[in-house]
């Protein structure tokens, strides 16, 4: 099942897929979709399919080899989030600015066990996140925060897949249409359930969050005036322009 | 001018203070507050005065010495953001856990200037916070994660404080009623004004983020069971009581 959140002219919809058309919903995170009765077809322009509290991607996930550190994972901004075909803001003086093809996992509700008081955390499903990282800016600190949190650096979508197996996806990136990578989520150091029970060991993750698994060597740099579009086998394609921006003010020296 | 948000029988209400009473308003980030009519005196219950979608932190800021570094800041989960006297959960295994005691700017709205066409951020005010630490918790990776983001890990309030001067201001810490720390935001390394530079050169701000501008020395161990009250001058004290909470899972090992 495919759930997307779609622009229309009274505003934002959440619509599920039926054949050719996206019928309006009340909720996507409710185990029971209620249906408005509206629905969309032919060209329908996707937001971000969520609308995050919390965005968590993982550090040195890429290769088999990073299994050595312990997961770890790192914050980035909710203001970062944007949709398919939204700009990629690349400022002017920020060096070397990477596009990371990864598989993107969206938290839905918790049921709790009505005889045992357990709560369980289910996954909503699956999309296609761009993190866009500013190479350059690794080096500053640990916590990765001028790196990762340029405007447009986390594109989404351009729907969730509710029923697509994480373990082993394809993802390929193309700049300018041409194949820039290929690879697939079994090659990632840390599995998705792995991540997930990192994770849920040290904070709270609610409907909506989302986590960006990690780039299987899925990356590339770009420039201002290139077309980055990811490819996830399964689900389907995020597209989305680079384009200049301003120039960063420099920040305090020490 | 005080700010706040107050539990009432309808839900959360924002609030102006005049005298000795609440009145409600539409919207606290509006440059002319609206008045619903609605007043509040006595016994009041307070929230956390603001909803963050962003919650960013300053790290090695609190003494003149860590001006040697470049300034660098760390996110926090949301999801870890209470008020006045909510619990701060210490999860069974979680090792020394550190209550620092801030200084909190709350972002407000932008303004376009009309001629100019700049746009220009401004503070709506400053609280109280207390940036949780696990303290065992930070040398697992640079990120941070690990040690910030346990439930209730940052407690903010009781209210906005729209017209302190944020440069010299007393901050005491009290655990179970006993001073364990008194300094000022004037020995942390990077002023305020600083902090806000570098961090709107790497990232946007809203209205309603929220900044925790480094602990001057005002932090201290606890544990469950313990009463922590964070005071700072012209702003007011926040209080929050220290629980025991789960065993955390053990992560995945390497």
């Amino acid at each position: 099942m495919r759930l997307a959140r779609i622009q229309t002219a009274g505003g934002p919809v959440e619509v599920v897929q039926h054949g050719e058309r996206w019928h309006a919903i009340r909720d996507m995170f409710s185990e029971d979709l209620e249906y408005t009765g509206e629905s969309y077809a032919g060209d329908v322009t996707f937001l971000s399919p969520v609308r995050p509290a919390v965005v968590l991607g993982m550090a040195h996930n890429g290769s088999a080899s990073d299994r050595q550190l312990a997961p770890e994972a790192f914050f980035k901004s909710p203001r970062t989030v944007c949709g398919p075909d939204d700009d990629i803001v690349l400022d002017r003086n920020i060096g070397t600015v990477n596009v990371e093809g990864e598989l993107a996992v969206v938290i839905g509700s918790t049921t709790r066990h009505l005889a045992t008081g357990q709560s369980q955390r289910h996954i909503l499903g699956y999309t296609i996140a761009n993190d866009v990282t500013s190479v350059e800016q690794i080096g500053f600190g640990g916590t990765l925060l001028q790196a990762k949190n340029g405007d447009g650096y986390t594109p989404l979508g351009p729907w969730i897949e509710t029923a697509a197996d994480p373990a082993s996806l394809g993802i390929t990136l193309l700049i300018r249409g041409v194949a820039a990578a290929r690879s697939a989520t079994s090659e990632l150091a840390w599995s998705i359930d792995e991540q997930l029970v990192y994770l849920s060991s040290h904070l709270e993750l609610g409907p909506g969050d989302v986590l960006l698994t990690g780039a299987p060597g899925t990356s590339g740099a770009v420039r201002p005036g290139d077309d980055v579009q990811i490819l996830i086998d399964g689900i389907g394609a995020l597209r989305n322009p680079v384009v200049r921006g301003r120039a960063r003010a420099a920040p305090p020296s020490p």
